[in-house]
Formats: structure tokens, C-alpha cells, sequence
């Protein structure tokens, strides 16, 4: 003979973002764990699922929560969401447990961007160095920065054929993880300063432009990095497009386009080199 | 003055499982890369996307193609996909990756498996000791092993509320990777040949059975496992539910559940514990 | 007939941390990565390793040239270091690529600590609420929050046995990741404020205690968080060893204790949970 | 007032191979666990390390009881250290978590490989077609392919200089994780029967030969996979050296030789192609 023990069940890894709209935008960036335990002795035993909150149930009503009840603090938020899910029948517990990724807002060259954040985490600065018997030339770049723009990005007026559904968007979420490079013509007089104008320029240019595509927002990054720092030769970006997707919200009776799940795969990749006229 | 140097995009990271249904299933799980280059300038430059085939319809034709082209090896599938991007207007080369994934039939009690899987990878064989001043205890496992069922896995007869949109379904994908842990009530003469009958009886179960849902398979797998090993207390199994969605296939004019896309988050999450009665 | 193509070989993954010793500290914390190119043809045709500089000498140069050449940049480090290795025999080319992760001083309670360090990257903000159907409690946290001390840390008096190896230490390196929960014995009339109350707290004594273990830090770190907080009811931490292994450069003629290989496996990992006396 | 609640402390990760030689070697390949719990108050509180038995002796006792307790299953050998640390003053609970990861023998020409090893795992199978307006071309491949060789690898006459400290070695373990391609100069009939043709031939030949070095064993496998397949034009390794470190275990009176760290950082990093003479 033999009998249930403990057990419990949920949803793990539900990814959401939030945009608040507003003269300037907040953006909530959550990872929310769902865990019920309670009499689900029937569902084993028994096949019986009559008892059984469907997990993908849990992470409907994280999403549609997330429009009334994400205003402050994650606590209430995650309080609220357990108390709902412990009065489902059967449940005798539930644990939810959220990790809140923090966005800071970049600085245009205007000041303070309304509408484009950065990841708060480590820029990984990078070089290399190349030497041959003839000389020796030097990349410099960074990695590791996650940034987004909640407005004004927009991807339109590409060729439709039989296998596209993507519709058209003057408004969407663009969020990449930089990878840049560039190409020291001269040596710098100070690389550290040389690495901050460039970065610098790379964020504002990001901060301030308007989008029509991954491959349009390179361009004006890398024209304004050349442009602020005639040592630099080329510059090559290397940008994975992350898309948010909106949760469509209707089926709860709410209005969809602030709620985003945040995904990481597929993802769509553009990388390109700007360089000076002439010189390649 | 700039201009635009070498330059590609496309989509990364396209997760493809088909199943080739007969009087024994086959299992196909891709990872697919298409990328492009070609006379794009006018998407950087002028943010003019009229060239810009959408990596959103990259994905679409890799999903709708695999339906006609994926019957045997990876290159011909490779190839006709290659050969089609590169017919787009400004392409000059496209080039399409693919990796697979391998899975083998499992054996059930009654020969091998029709419609049960294992992902080919090396299974983890665990341990812990725990030794008090009062004695010693033993349990025993496994990880990282990955399994999927194509038939007789259902989820049906679950509660309705206004969070609700998960249809019944009473032929789904089973797709796994389970932890599984024992604890050892009696050393064992052998525990490698203990090990091993654990080991076949869960995946002789696992392909034999009729699933309602995780939960079900965890007790009618657990119990087998009790039966077929008297040394073993009890058994604690963790089943991570790697869903894998139906591609809607019919914007594309054929038929849907064959090709599905394989997940990682979110993953709904079961786990429990099947004790001999009395005994806790 | 066959023939050798383009290839190339070197040492991958090489982790530097150096120390730079003075009123204040500085922290330097680089992965290299060393490739070489050149007229290779008898170690792979004939098995003849004449002109194969070891793999290993190349690591050892990175961590003995890092004494001297690693003042500034990571710039003229790199070249530096692809100049030295393409003078080898049969060297064409050398490439020798860094990346740099940030790490910024700590605030101590009177001012910026002069030998605490917090790697520049996203300190994840968690929380868990638990329902049952009698209330219901919440957890706060932080993740991924990576310290260091470059002095004030020590670990010795140990016992000694057998498989005692270690040396006794007065000053050390302590590398940690930090994940901390604790119980809100009370709602917060702000949950920022008090998460950020707490933080600065777990930063500034983390940065001013004179650290003999561990343990020894995790309870001084969570006494005065307790202290800090009075709707805090325990806290829980869980600090990883990170181990930073001072490099021997004696067999290169120059003075060991500044440079350090960063280790990720095995790790020390000490947990620990400080209450208020008499509420568990 | 607080006090010390639960608390715990000890080693992870710890990775460990041994190689049992005799006619036909095998390999066991371990990543262990080691936890106590007990009576630790003074560390934490007054810092004082009287009781604390340093993580870096749990690791040395570890290697240094694989040599006389790890003949069988890990069970027993989990055991036998857990019953070890639970002796220590202070200690009342102690916990051995132990994980086998699986290597199975090769293939050798002449039949079971002696001293050649695969670890049990999923190979990838790899594509990549390229489509031009002028034509297309195949490459196929291997990733994930985890191999090594107990004996008959070597690596000595290589050059000396300041920073060199490797000594020569006639016996060493040879680790990788193999990523070959190969250019498909035809179709083949039976896309499958190639790449069975070439991986096995890659692993016997792997298995069969006497290694001067990583290169030297890139360019005979290469060959044979030329020699055996005509179809195909050249052949691409990428073979990272997975360095296993022979434990010194002359401090604790044992012969070293038999017991190996298995590292991951740094690694030795070798690529190269193999192409017919006269076609590049």
C-alpha cells in the first residue's frame, strides 16, 4: 500500500514586463513563481483534475493582476496574488515569489530620457589586441548592455508574402543586449576617456533617436559614435532583438499594451560594421 | 562621411519539434538559425524596410516548411530553406544552420515503445549520505533525464475561471526532464542493480502508461518503482512540464499538430512524494 | 594528399584579479583570452612540439606581466602581451583579447571604504508571499549582489588534521555572492525604504567589519540589519566562498600576493539563519 | 537580543576523476557535496574558529578517500565520507551529496578501446546550407561530443622560457569537447550514412592513436575522416584542452596519479582545418 506525501505544483519563470505610460515612462521587469500545495490527493491517485488550477490558469492571472495591482512594491503585489490563488478549492498554501530586475533611464543628450532605460548590471568592457610581424592594431568595445526603448520605435513597411503574420507597428517595445566594437585608427591619448565618450554617445544616440528597425537604429548609433571620436575607425554592432511580445488582455476584459512577456528565444539578430568613407 | 561595411540579420535560435505519427512515432527537434546578407542599405541608411524580410517570417517558413521538407536528413531541409531566403528581393547569401537534437524510443514492458521518448544525454546518477550520531541514511537518483510522450497524454476536466483560456486537450506532447530521488530503507547487495531496476521500471512506466496529467504519471511511476524495489521507502519526484505549443499552421493553408515549438519559460512544475502507507 | 589549413591555438578563460594596494584599494578583474597563429605544420603533421609554446606559459606570462603593465587600460595590457607572444618562433600573428569587470568601492558608514569592493552589475530585488487560509507572511530579499574585501578578512585557529593542507590567514581576499531573505515580521509603511534601509545596512557593515570567517561575517552583517530594521523579524543569508588564490610568481622573479586566479569551482558555501532571541 | 537559528556550512562542486588502470581502464567522474551542521555558535558569534573544519580540508578529504573508497558504487563511497565528517568535534549532522556523470568506452578498430572514453551524453548533429545566386553549399558537423583518452597522450619538447613551468609528460589525460564540420564537396546519396561513416571514424581513430598533442590528434583524425569519405572536401576541429590536474596526494601518505581535478577555466583552445592539397 502505498500513499501521497507531500507535494506541490505551479508555474515557475513567468517573465513580465509592465510599461507605465506617462510624461515618463516606468518599466517593471518581473520573474514570477507560482507554487500551490492543498487535498490534490485525487489528481494523482485518481487522473481527477477537477481540483486542478491549470498552471497555465496561474500565469493568465499574473499577467492580468499585473494591470491593477503593480503600482508600488513587488510585496503587495505577490501578496495579493497568493491570497487569490489560496482561496481556489483544495488549496491549503500558496507561495508566490517574485525577483524584480531593476531598469534605470538613460540620459539623452537633453537630459533625462522619458522613454529608454538600462538594464541596472555590469558593462563588460573589452579589447583585443592584434600584433603581426608588420604592427599591431587594437579593437576596443563593450558587452553585457541591456537596453530597451519603451516609445518610438516603430517596424513598418517590410515585404509581405505568404508566410508573414507580423503586423505592422509604429509603437513597439525594442529591447537588445549591445555588443559593440570598434577599430582604434591611433592610439588614445586616454583610453579610459576615449571609452566613455563612446559609450556616452552610444546611449544618448540610443535615448534620443526614432527607430524604424534595428538595422536604422545602428546606423545613427555608430554615424554618432564616428562622429564624436575621430580616432575610432569603424564601428561594428552586434544587436540580438528581444522582443516583448503584448499579452492580449481582452479575454479578462482589460486593455492590452502595457503588459509584455519578456522572451529570449527566438530572437532576431542584426549586426553590422560602420566605417569611414574611403578608408575600407 | 561613412558607408555602410559588411553587414547580416536574420532570426536565432528557432526551437522546431515535429512528430512523424504512424504505428511508431518519430520524434524530429531542431534549433534553426537563418541569417541573410544581401543590399540592405536603404534599411540603415534611410530607415526604409521595403527590402527588410521580417526575421518574424523567417520563423513562420522555417515552421511551415518543415511540414513538406523535413522528412529525412537535416541538409536537404537545410538546403531548400537556404535556396528560398535567397530568392528575396536584395538577398545575396543566405545561409540557414541547423542542429539536432536526438531522441530514442524508450522500452516499454511489451517491447519497444511506439510513442515514448528519451532525448539522447548522459543521465546523472546522484547520491547523499547523511550521517548523524544516531546512524546513517541513504538516498539515491537520477537527473538530467529527458523524456517526452507524443500519445496518450491528456489534460482534461480542470477548473474554469475567468483567468481560464487553456482549451481541454486529450492528446497533447509530455515533454520532461526528471529528478527523481529514493530513499533507501535497507542497503542494498548490489546498488548498481538496484539503481538499474529503478531506472528501467520508471522508463518502462513512463511509456507505458495512459497520462491525465504530470501529476498522474508521477503516481502511477512512483508506485511501480515502490513495487519493483522493496528497499525503497519512498520516492520524491520533481517533473518540470517542458510544454511544447501546436504552430498554428493554417494561415499557411495546412494542417496543424504536427510541428510544435519546444519552450523553456515558463514551465509548470510538479512535485510530490509516494510513501509506502504506515511507514511516515 | 592532404593539407593543413588556417588554424590557430591558445589559452581561453584566463581570470586575473589584481589588487592594487594603497590608502585606498583598487580592484582590477579581467578574463584574457590568448590565440596564435603562425607556421604550426610540425606539431600537427609530425607530432613535433618544438615551436608549440605550452598553453600554460601563456597563462603564466598574463598573470606575470600583470605585475608590471597592468597600471592602466586594458588597452597597452593587451598589447603588450600580443607584442611578447608574436615574437615566439613561428608566430605570424597574436591576438590577445580582454574584458574588464567592473567593480565599484563600497560605502562604509564614514565615507568610501578603502578595501571593499561591489561588482558593477544588477542586484536582483526579491520577495515570496505565503497564503494559508490563517494569514499570511512575506519574505524580502536581494540576489546577485557580488562583494568583495581586499582586507580586514581573515581565517585562522582552525582545526588541523590529516587532510589539512590549508595555511593559516590574517588577510585574505573574501569574494561572495550574496542572497539574503528575511521575514517582515510587519507590513511596511514603505516597502522601498525599508528594502533600501536594509541594503545600505547589509553594504556599509559588510565594508567596515573586521571579517574572522565567514560565519563570523554573516552574523555581523545580519545583527545590524535586525538592528536597522525592527519590523524584520530573521534574516537568512547565504554567502558563497568565491576563492581568490594568490598566483606564485617566484619561479618569475618578482613578489607574490597581488595577483590572484578568481575560481568558481569548488566553492565554500556558508548559510545561517540570525533571529531575535525568543520569538523562534 | 538575537540569536543563531539554522545554519549550515561546507564544500560544493567539487570535481573529481579518477582513472582505475588495469587491461581495460575505467573512468569515474564525481562532482561531490559536503555540508555539516552542529553546534558552529562560536564561529558565528564570537569568531572563533576552534570547530570549523576548513572547506578546503573537506575537498582534500574527498580526493584523498577516492583512492580507498571509491572502487564501487557512490553510495558507499558517500557514506564512508559522511560517517568521517560526522566524527568532527562540534558536528552533528553531516550530508555527502554525490553525482556520477557516465563515461562509456570507444570503439577502437580492433574493438573496445582499453584506455578511450566517451561521457554519456547527446551529440549534436549540425547543418549549415549557404545559398548564393551562384549555388549552395553543405557543411555538416558534430557539437557536445565529450571524449578522452587515459592514456597514450603526451605533450613534452615543447619550448622553455622564463614564464614556462609545465614539465614534460609522456601520460596524461586528454579531455574535449569535440565541435568538428566538414564541407560537403557532393551530395550524398544517404545524408545519414556520411555522418554515421565520419563520427565513427573520428571516434576510432581517436580511440587508436598515440597523441604528441592536441594538433597532432586534430590532424590524424582529420586524415582518416578525409580518407574514409570522399564526398568531403575539408575538415574543421575546434578542440578545447579540458585540463584534468593530477591531486597531489603525497601530503596525506598516497600515490598520485590516479586522482584528477577536472577544470573548466582556463582552457587550452585548439582549431584547425584539414583540407585535400591542391583544391584551397
Amino acid at each position: 500500500m502505498t500513499e501521497l506525501g507531500t507535494n506541490r505544483y505551479g508555474k515557475q519563470s513567468i517573465r513580465l514586463v509592465r510599461v507605465i505610460r506617462g510624461p515618463v515612462h516606468r518599466v517593471r521587469d518581473l520573474t514570477v513563481d507560482v507554487s500551490l500545495e492543498g487535498a490534490f490527493d485525487p489528481a494523482f491517485v485518481h487522473g481527477d483534475n477537477a481540483l486542478v488550477v491549470a498552471t497555465d490558469t496561474m500565469k493568465n492571472t499574473v499577467y492580468a493582476f499585473a494591470t491593477d495591482h503593480l503600482g508600488g512594491a513587488i510585496e503587495p503585489f505577490a501578496v495579493v496574488l497568493a491570497r487569490h490563488f489560496v482561496e481556489a478549492q483544495a488549496v491549503e498554501r500558496a507561495t508566490v515569489a517574485v525577483r524584480e530586475h531593476a531598469w534605470e533611464p538613460l540620459q539623452a543628450k537633453a537630459g533625462p530620457a522619458p522613454d529608454a532605460f538600462r538594464r541596472s548590471g555590469g558593462m563588460t568592457r573589452t579589447t583585443a589586441a592584434t600584433a603581426t610581424h608588420d604592427g599591431t592594431h587594437v579593437d576596443s568595445g563593450v558587452e553585457d548592455l541591456v537596453l530597451m526603448k519603451t516609445a518610438r520605435s516603430a517596424f513598418s513597411g517590410f515585404p509581405r508574402d505568404a508566410h508573414t503574420t507580423l503586423p505592422e507597428v509604429r509603437d513597439r517595445i525594442m529591447a537588445t543586449k549591445v555588443s559593440a566594437t570598434w577599430r582604434n585608427a591611433t592610439d588614445a591619448a586616454d583610453w579610459d576617456a576615449r571609452h566613455g565618450t563612446l559609450i556616452d554617445t552610444l546611449l544618448a544616440t540610443f535615448a534620443d533617436h526614432d527607430s524604424e528597425s534595428v538595422q536604422h537604429s545602428i546606423w545613427l548609433v555608430a554615424n554618432a559614435m564616428l562622429e564624436a571620436e575621430p580616432g575610432v575607425e569603424h564601428v561594428t554592432m552586434r544587436l540580438p532583438n528581444l522582443h516583448h511580445w503584448i499579452v492580449d488582455l481582452t479575454p479578462f476584459g482589460q486593455p492590452s499594451g502595457d503588459i509584455f512577456v519578456a522572451t529570449e528565444q527566438p530572437y532576431g539578430l542584426i549586426e553590422a560594421t560602420v566605417r569611414r568613407s574611403g578608408r575600407g
